[in-house]
Formats: C-alpha cells, sequence, structure tokens
C-alpha cells in the first residue's frame, strides 16, 4: 500500500547509535557523544526570555504564512550587518530549514524531474526530493575537491531530466565550503539552463575566522542574487527545538512559495516567530558569538588530537561542528569501526554510511557538539581502542 | 522553472476578504469576522503555564521524530477516556495536522495516484495530494446527503488509479459527521480495494452535544481500526499557534512514516509538546469543555438568525465552527455576495470558491470563532443589507 519512497529511504545508522549509547547510559556508563548533530549549548536564554514573554502576551495563534513582518525585517538587519541588501519580500519563515526544503521541492519539481545533491551530503535531502516526486542524483565527491564541486561537476552530472543543483557551505558531514567563484559559476551554468540553485547556509556563522579570501564570504548571495538559500536558527542561533528557520527565494519564486506555505504548513510555530526576535539582539550576538568561537577551539582541538593519533583528516572544515575522518588505515570500514568503538570503548561516532554511497565505507563523522572535557576523554579512549586493536 | 502543481493551487479568496477587512480596520471601521477559521479564545492558561515551564526548563532541544513519549501517552489516555484503545506505538506527533497530511501524502501517494477528497472540503488537502505527484479527485457533495458521501459515492469516484480516499468528520466548511455506519461501510470498501482511508478529526471535541445515535462516536476508529486519523491541538484545544497535532496510523504504517517523519521534520516543536500535556489536564480540559458549549450555542444564535433572515442553512452542523450557508436566493453568487456584504456593511465572510468547483456559487461559509455580541451585529448588519439591496 505505501509509496514507492518509502522502501527507498536509508535507516539512519545514527539512531542504531543513539539507541546503543542510551542502552550503555542506562547502564551507568559514560559515553562520549561525537555523534549528535546538534549544539550541546541550551537556547541562550535572551531567546528563552523572548519566548515566555511572548507566551504571556498571548502570541499563541496563527501568524502570516510566511512569518511575522518584525521577523522578516530582523533578517533584512542580519543580512544588512553582513554588507548583504536582502529585501523582506524575499524572505519566508519556515518551521526549520526542513519546512524550506519542502516547499522548494514543492516549488521546483515535478514528478520524474532530477535533482543534483552531493555525495557525502545531508542525508535527508534526497528524501525532500522524492516527496515531490523527483529524483536525487548525487555527485560524487572527494577530499581531493574539498569534498565540493567545481562547476565542471555540476555541468557533468546535469542531464536532460535535471532541473537544478542543492549544495551546502559549509556542507554536512564534512564542514567544507564552496568558494565565492564556485558559486558563482555554478550559478552561471544553471541559469543557462534555465534551472535553479539552491545553497544550504544552515551553518552561516559558524565558520571559522581564518578562512581563505575564497571563502571569506558571509552568504552566497554576493556571488548570486537568483539562489534559493536556505538557513535556519537551528545552528548558530542555537535554537534546534523550536523548528525555526528561513528562505531567501528570487523574486518571481515569491508567489509560489507563499501559496504553497499557506497551504502545507498554514504558518510557523508563532512563539518561536517572537522568541527569534531576540536572536538578533546584541546580548545574544555576543553569546552565539562566544559559542561560535568555542566550536572553532574543539575543531582544533579534535582534529589535532586525531592526527596524533594516525587519523588522516582529509579536509579541514571551513566551518559547522564536523569532521569527516578517514579510518581506512585501521582496516575497518566506517561502519566496523564505529561499532566496535561504540561497543568496547563507548565513543559514539556515525558511520560514513549514513551521508551517501560514494566511499562511506573509508569515512566517519565526529561532532564536536561536546566539550572539550569531553573531546579530551574522547581521544584517550580512541588511543586505548588503537591499543587495543594493535593499531597504536 | 517552477512545478506544475504551483499553477494547480487556486488562490484563497479568504485572503482578499482578510486584506480587505484588515483596511477597513485600519480606516477606524469596525469588521464583523465570520471568515476566521480559528478559534478567538487565548490558548487556554494551563497550557501556556507549562509552555513557559517547558522553556524554563530547557525543554528546547530536537525530540524523537514523533514526539515525546509522555505526550503518546496523553493522547493514549485521551483515546481511553473515549473509550479506545490506541497503542502509544500507533501515535505520532506531528507539527500541525499540516504535517500529518504531508506525512501521509508522502507515505501513501506515488506520482499519478488518485486521492478521493470532498467538493466541498478544506481546500488545501488537494496540496497535499500534488506535493507528492498524486492527483485529488473531488466526490461532489451536496445537502441531500448532508454534503458527506455514503459508501457508493466512494465506490463510484474509485477508479484504477485511486489508492484511497481523505473524509473529514466533523468536516469543514459544512461542520458535518459521518456516520459510524458510513464509516465502517467505506472502510471496508477501501480495504477491499486495498486502498486506505484518511479520517480528519482535527475537529473532534467540538460536535454538538444532541447527536444522533449514529453520530455520537468520539472517533472513526470506533468503527475501523485501520484508518489513518488526523488529529490536532489546533481545534478544541485551542493551541493554533503552536502547530501542534497527531497521527493514529496503523501498525504496518508506523516503520515508513516514521523514516519520513525523521527525514522530512526531525522533530515536532519541543516546548509546544511540553506544553500540550498540560492541554489534558482536568483544568484545561474543563476550559476546553466550555469553549465547546461556547461554539454550540453561537452556533445555534447564528443559524437561528440567519434563518429568521431568509437564508437557507441547507444542513445544521453537527461540529466544528462553521455554517455553510445558501445565499442563492439572493440572486447573487457567494463571491459577490461576500464582497458586496464586505465593502457595503463590513461583515467578513468567505465565499464557497474557496471550498471546491461544485456548485460552490450558491455557498458562503460563516466560522462563529467570533463573541455573541459580534454575531447579534453580524445579523443586524445583514438584515440591514437585505433591505438595502431590496431582498429585505
Amino acid at each position: 500500500m505505501f509509496a514507492a519512497r518509502i522502501d527507498q529511504i536509508q535507516p539512519f545508522k545514527v539512531m542504531e547509535v543513539l539507541d546503543r549509547a542510551a542502552e550503555f547510559e542506562a547502564a551507568g556508563a559514560t559515553v562520549v557523544h561525537f555523534e549528535v548533530g546538534e549544539p550541546d549549548f541550551p537556547t541562550a536564554a535572551p531567546i528563552v526570555a523572548a519566548g515566555m514573554e511572548a507566551l504571556s502576551a498571548g502570541h499563541t495563534k496563527y501568524t502570516s504564512a510566511t512569518g511575522i513582518a518584525p521577523l522578516k525585517e530582523a533578517i533584512v538587519g542580519h543580512y544588512q550587518r553582513l554588507g548583504l541588501d536582502v529585501p523582506a519580500s524575499r524572505i519566508v519563515i519556515t518551521s526549520g530549514a526542513s519546512a524550506g526544503l519542502t516547499l522548494l521541492a514543492g516549488l521546483l519539481l515535478d514528478p520524474g524531474d532530477e535533482l543534483l545533491i552531493t555525495d557525502p551530503g545531508y542525508p535527508c535531502n534526497e528524501v525532500f526530493a522524492r516527496l515531490a516526486g523527483g529524483i536525487p542524483r548525487a555527485i560524487p565527491l572527494g577530499p581531493n575537491q574539498g569534498f565540493q564541486p567545481a562547476v565542471e561537476d555540476v555541468a557533468q552530472a546535469w542531464g536532460p531530466a535535471t532541473k537544478g543543483v542543492l549544495l551546502a557551505s559549509p556542507a554536512n558531514p564534512t564542514g567544507t565550503m564552496l568558494d565565492g567563484e564556485a558559486i558563482a559559476a555554478i550559478a552561471a551554468y544553471a541559469r543557462g539552463r534555465d534551472g535553479f540553485f539552491i545553497l544550504d547556509e544552515i551553518y552561516q556563522g559558524l565558520s571559522r575566522r581564518d578562512l581563505a579570501a575564497a571563502k571569506d564570504y558571509a552568504s552566497g548571495l554576493s556571488f548570486a542574487d537568483d539562489l534559493f538559500i536556505l538557513n535556519s536558527f537551528s545552528k548558530y542561533f542555537g535554537m534546534t527545538g523550536w523548528r525555526l528557520g528561513w528562505l531567501v527565494v528570487p523574486e518571481p519564486a515569491v508567489e509560489g512559495v507563499t501559496k504553497l506555505a499557506q497551504n502545507l504548513f498554514i504558518a510557523p510555530n508563532a512563539p518561536a516567530q517572537y522568541a527569534a526576535l531576540a536572536a538578533f539582539s546584541p546580548a545574544a550576538l555576543e553569546i552565539h558569538e562566544e559559542r561560535a568561537a568555542v566550536f572553532a577551539a574543539r575543531c582544533r582541538r579534535l582534529s589535532d588530537g586525531l592526527q596524533q593519533l594516525g587519523f588522516h583528516v582529509p579536509v579541514t572544515p571551513d566551518g559547522a561542528f564536523y569532521l569527516y575522518v578517514d579510518v581506512s588505515h585501521t582496516g575497518m570500514s566506517g561502519a566496523d569501526f564505529c561499532s566496535r568503538l561504540l561497543e568496547e570503548f563507548q565513543v559514539a561516532v556515525t558511520p560514513g554510511d549514513d551521508f551517501g554511497r560514494h566511499q562511506h565505507e573509508r569515512y566517519v563523522r565526529f561532532a564536536y557538539t561536546t566539550s572539550e572535557a569531553a573531546i579530551d576523554l574522547g581521544l584517550e579512549r580512541v588511543d586505548e581502542a588503537l591499543s587495543a586493536w594493535g593499531l597504536g
């Protein structure tokens, strides 16, 4: 009775990791968590306070389908601080970037249309394409290209049924960014094919401060004004459980995406929208910047530590909070490495299986969404594991 | 560049009504609002208080994709109070019934599959079908059948590409319910065709207390255990802006709908889930029951008033908060009636155009989501309108 797309959805391996880690913890063990794609910090206090004020002020009704005007204005201000001029009319507030992906799939994909995505990449992307009857087509990427496509890779993958491309910068699971020139070139190519270019910037603000000039940009909108931008309050702004994000869409798409949002969502969560107004307050921004610096410090600590233990970290992440690590020298697949590390040493890591089908056996993803003390403990245990396995 | 489904989405006429009403109000006029499909009551205080407690307790992280266990247990208890035994494993918490519809469309419809819906009906239903590449097919319904299909109507509409049927009880815009026998018969028919039956019960709890025995049931689950049930915290529980609802799915669908929820939503809003726990507290239930009684009283007041003014109310609603009124005796279409009533007398009503294409010109929908005083003022103005138009 079920639609074909259901069988095409791969179960997340990380779910097994999470369940098994919970079993260890229930039995009293300390688990080091490198598997969680969610900031460990609580939502910043000024945002929580604004959420409580919103509730006590009665902001519990439907809002406009594309979000409240003051939040759109706050996002306009956000882009202005980054040196970009984005009109409020092109901003659509969504129930997380997830809802943004549903809107874009619904807006842009007819059944049978192909969407280019990356392998490795965010595993849910292909499910959004399939939801709309579209067909995801992966561009296989390796470390020698920083796990990001050049325009030639996009052109090579673009077939007669291809309607557009979805890339992320910084990306999950690698943390790498597209450089500005590549964004401009891919946008020009897509434009030339009458196609679209969706750029996932949900890790915006969580990029290293010492980036090379080609990646030292605030948004891909600097290089192409007709991108479809996905963004989120979950990562830099620390609002995962509130389920709030936004899109920036080209002006000709506003009417269609608005109609879809009215029909498919009615409105995003109202208290979350009012709370998010405080996410741009100076007090909250100070907290977010501190946390971004913490993530950068953790990245160095974990990356250095793993390399000292003999791991190959093929690309230094430009941002986000992930490290994509090659474990092939251990002689184990990523899945086996993760399984044994958890079972024998209670360190939880996500296998590359969750991010694609191209050389995924070589890799595991470490998320540094845990304290420096936990990172140190994790490194100690990995060291012990290597010794125990005769690889130290 | 846009998908074909975008052009197939009809704009809501009610949006024009809302905009024009706002213009009148900005100019200082008093508008009587019969157009709003949202309870006028604020979220009950115990729920708001629980939301604030959830925020201060830090419940701002992702939850399980199908919702927190205590809320599923609370919904199990809800059904138990209604005399129904629904296991927690079959309950999926969603970001409003809207997200539930996305999940069911994704779960059940391949591109090209037909979904039977009703005309008149909730206008967004067809957009969810089209999101998944499905094809909505309307069953035309009239007042002589209470705007609800019999099993024969479903059987007649069921074609070779039909996969299932989506009905609502109580329904929007008519407020009528299916009787239990019809639910059982339609479920048996769908089962025989290896198809599915989605029953929208988002107005559960908002049914009249003096229903005939055939409609005096708590849920369609009493008549068929393999229904896909849509429900919501928006209507009876008064939580529109929180965007929270739930599904009850047959056991074999749990795995697929869970995978889809993980990929398409990650999780429902966390504070809303914790707040909703309080929706089932005795204090909150008392408030909800009082409000349900208020809606029933308003229904009688508005229905009696309109009939005294010579309107034909073809079916007495069994529940929800809508009255579907025949205005054909005025010689105006529903759209013209709405337009003139708003322009000349500042009474806002939704034309039948928003609910289908079958005899929609005859009808308008009055939502009694406004006070009895406003209802009285609205009736006075309608009376004046009829006099002014030479119809009094």
